[in-house]
């Protein structure tokens, strides 16, 4: 099949032979790709920040239709059009039962999303089908609302989950990437009265609004507590989603939160050295790490279809798939929030 | 008055010219200590772990009688018999508001605790009255479990809240201080169905049962953890409270948690690294620090007084107060697990 390879640092192909996934297991399945999209994590192996196996294909969210099923399957069928989470489990085990499916005994991940197709381990407990929809598939405007699901907007929402969002109070969301804008769109969800995003992009600030953001910090550093202080009167924010990953976000996810808090953090974290003594002092607690996507996917897919979220605003630039190389190249440079890819 | 103090590492005295404390501000009382104690946090300056100025007076945990008050408190009045939080709080700012009275805008903390006087930072918000207590002072029975209420017991509550230990599951205690074994107490009353105290020191052990523990793990490192796991039959605890504050106890708290856990700690933590990259990918929280103990004290000193709960039991050495320095020792040398002090 053609799929996208990654090479080296900063070198990623669309490649036109690699071997199709094929049934390995009696609980998998294969899901044709009909969108794909490009995540902030994978700009760390891009930039060469992880380590990578030359050739490997690259890819973890993805939507598209029930091309085959093994033997064990039950729950889904050939021809369902389905949005696959990137962490596949097979939601029974006690930890998934747990609500932490991102944890089951029996975990996979997509590893070819942005290719013609997929493997599914765990498919039952995996995929969750989009109700009637034709062989057409579904309505276009949907597609991009529906590709948030397998990760960006479950990611965003464990965040505000994490940090322990409630109606009322303030949330501070720290990183204006596609992750940090739907923790914004699910901290409105969830009630907070006040959202407030970090961001000094005119366009980034645009979809916080969009998505329920009531104040924007363009300040960073100790202006941006500052401000932060100020809109909290002086108390600092109830909740904090640090959804960027890096020491220098997680040090400002701390700086403004107020005692008692707790900073809900979902970006991998690179190079980050926790201020344990301030998180004593300041009894501010954290909590979160890879989303249970699955755990949370029926409700979000409800909220998609009812038009209550359009998490797919965060799509700005879309691309054929065999451009990818392009979207690496637009995202990693800051010129595009997030990349649809289609086949 | 007379009142310990310190001098260097292992130098602890009982001075007998140092300044009476007095009343500085209309809010403040002064409370005339009838028992203090000795604290493990008392150990990192005795040990030269923190930095000192010699000389200076050292002991926050006491209960006793208010001796004198400031022309703007109200609640309490001379001849009351009070606890005395370690941490002072005016109990009606936005932080005391939200029960994170460790806090307070107008924090304080008691600093001759092991001396004959103390005096207490807005006295209205933080001394909590003994009801129905005459003249010749509690019911000597009582005495230790009031005093574990100054400190001890409202931390090792503390870290079970922090942790969110909720009814049923699985509570694992790392810690068998005198807050560890408190916290134990915690978790038995707040439900937790099996509570898990590691500890290799038999009369320590005993406490723990005796406090609720369910089952107690003596081994520690790699093969403590894998004793959790056979109790938590392969899951992991639900909760975990870590009740030391080093490195290698932390360490062990996140080895034991199961996905999506809470680790409370309260230890104030000395050359603790945090393990950024395993909490996120285990989705193991952390949250915890200094104890509101203001917040908890009204509900703790009511179990107390129905005779539900018996926290003194943590004190297995009971020394005049001029022998403080021997209470030091046998802390230290961990001969003692927690030192009452008599004047």
């Amino acid at each position: 099949m053609r799929a996208t390879t990654i090479h080296g640092t900063r070198d990623i192909r669309f490649s036109l032979d690699v071997p199709d996934p094929t049934i390995q297991q009696p609980t998998d399945a294969i899901v044709r790709v009909t969108s794909a999209c490009i995540c902030g994590s994978d700009l760390w192996p891009y930039r060469g920040e992880n380590d990578i196996t030359a050739g490997d294909t690259i890819g973890h969210e993805c939507i598209g239709v029930v091309e085959a099923v093994g033997d064990d399957v039950r729950q889904v069928k050939v021809g369902d059009f389905v949005v696959v989470p990137f962490d596949h489990c097979d939601n029974t085990c006690a930890h998934c039962r747990a609500g932490m499916q991102s944890a089951c005994v029996n975990l996979g991940m997509t590893s070819s999303g942005q290719g013609e197709y997929a493997r599914v381990v765990q498919a039952d407990g995996t995929l969750v089908v989009v109700p009637d929809v034709g062989e057409q598939g579904p309505d276009k405007a949907l597609v991009p609302h529906l590709m948030a699901l397998s990760d960006v907007m479950p990611t965003g929402w464990h965040a505000a989950v994490a940090a322990q969002v409630r109606p009322g109070g303030t949330t501070v969301v720290v990183g204006d990437g596609a992750v940090g804008l739907c923790g914004v769109l699910a901290a409105a969800q969830m009630g907070s009265e006040k959202v407030v995003l970090m961001s000094r992009h005119e366009p980034r600030q645009a979809i916080g609004r969009a998505f329920g953001a009531t104040h924007v910090v363009a300040e960073r550093g100790k202006e941006g507590a500052a401000a932060i202080k100020e809109i909290t009167e002086g108390i600092g924010a109830d909740a904090v989603l640090e959804c960027v990953g890096t020491d220098q976000a997680m040090g400002t996810a701390f700086a403004v939160a107020r005692p008692g808090a707790t900073v809900g953090f979902v970006g991998v974290p690179h190079g980050v050295e926790l201020p344990v003594r301030r998180m004593f002092q300041k009894n501010v607690g954290l909590a979160g790490g890879m989303a249970p996507v699955r755990e949370y996917l029926p409700h979000l897919l409800g909220l998609v279809l009812d038009g209550s979220i359009e998490p797919g605003k965060v799509f700005d630039l879309t691309l054929p798939m065999d451009k990818v190389a392009e979207g690496y190249q637009a995202m990693d440079e800051r010129r595009a929030i997030k990349v649809l890819l289609e086949p």
